[in-house]
């Protein structure tokens, strides 16, 4: 259920619409938009009747949400959603970069991709510090190590940084260093880590699980928008088919579909998606004319020597590459993409 | 890398094997076989020379294990493993069948459900407490007051319980209450919880992702068993595949082919691996014939009231046929199974 | 839509309903059932009223039918199809066992099965002539002189064939020498090969495509029956899923649901649908507990040898064993099985 | 295996090592490269010996090749496939633009389109007049006298014609027609068929089967290619996965991954690799940054009216769009477009 606001209600009527929504158990959302404001109900009481808002001052109307994802559906709010960090924002004008090592190896390794990075004119780092691995015996991430180097990068450069939370166990010690919080396909339906970042007000980068249906994806979004954190930004990583040429079949149908069914923007990770360094440029760029926000990108300085994932990591001048091609491509899809800002004096 | 022992090796020896295990950075897992004690040894800090323990006194070999999966493989150890519950089993020489419904709904219906399924000589209760969903605004379950009435169901009829773990921050409640630990088939690769699992003494029974694949369903047993816990019980729940005339395709290839793999106990959840009940006798009955070491089945005494998963429940007089049946069926396989009750009073 | 007709109905009322279907622009089916006559209408002009036949004397009711596939249907048709092969049959009281090479490689291979698998008790050989392959550069099949060699063997031990029909040009030759056509996996679509066979009088056996639904699998039966001929077996062999451990996924659902969607006989072959040799014993016993009317097997007496699909046959010592079982299985399911024949006098 | 000949080798030489290859079982063709000629040999008599052929005059080298297929690879021939039809291509500079509707529904219809098309720069017309349907009872296309209508609106417009060959029995009616035989993704695996295209001297548009790997489809291309007919366009037109939400996914890795196994051409087809007429212009887009050579497109003048696949067609507004975009977007990839043709006289 949404209830409409008109464009001139006061903060009193606002605040009784709340408070009406409250007392009947369910939990109020405030959605913002160019003209008027609009107040989500959600909770998990059974149906609740429109009659108890239309006849409250300063409600235009009440109206039934039809999917079952509702905060995060286009239904509820037509706007785009841009989610902002510090000066830098992704689902605005420009496409956003995220790119980096798929793990942090080492103090080194993070600066110097870091430092690179900056200077093509990316402005989010990527870099796995807690590593959820199919095997036990798996290198499983330099942990808190790898997150004080990630840290440090960040500082050195400006870059704001992503990474992933494993677990709720280490979500604090991730949250109190990384500025996007990254979900991890194998967590799509991780439900109580999914609460626990609702609850927080930081930005939450949410993959598709590599098995999940694009409803799921949205309705794993719509569990951390119901705690009241709407920062989250959508990322198709691949899914898993009888194909077996590729790692995964990156599906790209789910950019425009996305877009037309929610607000949220959604970014591509073309390396899972392909598991092969070779095809990632043709498919990061692809990403983009689909509508994508931006991407995420795996690069390493030295592939064949990557603890993990080396085979679909680019270099950094084949990522250059790729970087030179998007600020080309930006403008034919009516976007910005940032420019290069030479060499970084540390 | 397995080191195997002679027979006649004296604690001393073997406790000597472990500590050069210990010493190197590894850890060692005792693995008793009827002829002799055998040491695995795992961890992640690369390949281990087998010459370290040849020329131990009481040592017979040092065998590398090919698999990625160690400690639950066939190589390192040849006898199935039998899960011991109370004085019932699983992985034994009888079948073994948890029963019960989806979720805990209330007090009456677990007590009833309990006590006809034990008169139909059922020996596991299963019912959901904490219940993960897709949405946010569906029933989660009774949660702490669903533990408490399935307790008392339990401790009403003698049935050993099996409910599912959603979290960390919810697992000391349930393994307070519970038998045996569920894994959920989305919580398959949550290896932070697979872990935590692996640090108690309780069996847990892992249910197979549903785009899992077989190997990555034996590493995350492996992961359970890497940290001390070998009381694991493998559940085959059906895959997600292109078919849509059932909720899922339930994969019984994964039967036989689990049982050359690991020594593990498989049991297989026709419920879910149909999504419909009245195709849930006849695939319960190929299970058994398949090789699978018993069955999970929903049942419920409304199922046109049950607050989930009504449409894959069985009423009790069709499960008490399915009871008939696999009783005939068990001398087939060579397996036992578990006599009516009769009534049993309270 | 199928026109009722009373148990009473003269002959003359009978063609006057299908004269008046035919005059309609439609085609008119006989349905003979335990208690009365149903005459199915198909055609694709579109629908039909049933106030055309309603006030026709002899008819009782006219009723649309719900499905897309009609004549295949337990709609039109309660009870089951039994398939006739000389005194032989498939859907009827006993279990039918199709049995034999993946392809036909030699007259003394093939001679050499037969007899071997008359003696343990088979009724159908099978034995592939014109093989379709997904190279161009693989072994074709012996094609008219494997044809030769089957019905040599088939007369010589009075078995019944099972051959596949490649496409419409040959279809002549396999018709004149196989007592039942099988349509490939590959060819479950194609289309004007099922309405070349639904103008034929002779059985077909139809197997699932790889990545068909079980709706388009009764679809493709619903072409040959459309044509008139309504003897026709669905045979389960896997279908093509994410998981790689297996060739393909036996999808055991498929059984039961098939038989409450339709009244045609199913049979299962867990050679294709494992890949491997080891699982196949398991997977069809579970295939008759399942509800299956019979399996198709591969046999080979050197699988080591054998020119195609060496690694999914059966020695013919394992294969007496998988009958053995299956005769102890058949009572099970209150079905027969042929007992073993002794050995054959040639 | 492939020969390859000296610059300078004479006619009679490469003769020589044609009549070798043909002596041995085998069959020669010439591939002809920018530098020099290549012989590849195909076949199924087993493995061929370079020893052979390294003595005989005029011969470099004989290069075994590791794929599965041969004559289709890059390994066999480096240069890019370029299929001409008439003054224009597939797989050349330009890119190629296939339109119309799903099916040739009336004369007025297709000339309606066709003349738009041309308008609209567009050089290939595609309509379908023998349509393979899931159902038998679904409207199965025009047949001849939709043969005829296209003919004339390629008559009447000069534009190029491309259909669907549905089986063997009408491919001489439909390759007297039609300047392009499209095998639809239900008959990819249809080797007969594809031999007997292998045998014309017509371009063949070759869709993959909605459940083929890329590897089958290339060795169905294989098919074509061993029987002598080199002229293949690839077409990716999408998956048949768990996700239901698109009616097929999408699979762009494809056209990379093609385009590095393959010196064949691919186009992409978004009609069908969305089922949606609101994705098929980001798709169709993005195909082409992907590295497609050229899309396939369905319009229909009045999709709400159309007998099949209204849902997924473009207006002619919104395809005219397309073209629009599709200019802007060709210099990014360095390939041209055709411009509008301005109104056509008729």
């Amino acid at each position: 259920m949404l209830v409409v606001m008109r464009r001139e209600a006061t903060p009193t009527e606002i605040e009784a619409v709340k408070e009406k929504i409250r007392s009947l158990g369910f939990m109020p959302h405030e959605i913002p938009g160019v003209q008027r404001l609009a107040i989500g109900i959600t909770g998990n009481r059974g149906r609740v009747s429109a009659d108890h808002f239309l006849s409250l001052p300063g409600v235009v109307d009440a109206i039934p949400v039809s999917r079952p994802f509702k905060l995060v559906s286009r239904e509820v709010k037509a706007e785009d959603t841009v989610v902002r960090v510090g000066r830098d924002s992704i689902g605005g004008h420009d496409l956003a970069v995220v790119a980096g090592p798929c793990s942090v190896e080492s103090r080194s390794q993070i600066l110097e991709v870091a430092s690179m990075l900056k200077e093509m004119g990316v402005r989010f780092l990527r870099g796995g510090a807690f590593k959820p691995r199919s095997s036990p015996y798996s290198f499983q991430g330099l942990k808190l190590e790898g997150l004080e180097y990630l840290r440090e990068a960040a500082e050195k450069t400006g870059l704001h940084t992503v990474t992933e939370v494993k677990d709720t166990e280490t979500l604090p010690a991730v949250a109190a260093v990384s500025d996007i919080l990254q979900v991890g396909a194998r967590n799509m339906y991780n439900f109580s880590l999914l609460e626990r970042l609702g609850e927080l007000r930081k930005p939450v980068l949410l993959k598709r699980g590599f098995s999940a249906t694009l409803e799921e994806l949205l309705m794993s979004a719509e569990y951390i928008a119901s705690k009241g954190n709407y920062d989250i930004i959508l990322c198709e990583r691949g899914i898993r088919t009888f194909e077996t040429s590729t790692r995964n079949t990156l599906d790209l149908n789910a950019v425009p579909l996305t877009k037309k069914l929610s607000h949220l923007p959604i970014i591509v990770d073309p390396s899972h998606g392909t598991g092969a360094w070779d095809l990632v440029v043709p498919m990061a760029l692809a990403s983009i004319v689909a509508g994508a926000d931006g991407l995420m990108i795996e690069v390493h300085p030295h592939p064949d020597e990557a603890l993990s994932d080396g085979f679909q990591s680019l270099r950094p001048e084949k990522f250059r590459m790729l970087m030179d091609r998007l600020r080309e491509l930006a403008s034919f899809v009516q976007r910005g993409c940032p420019e290069e800002a030479g060499t970084v004096v540390q």
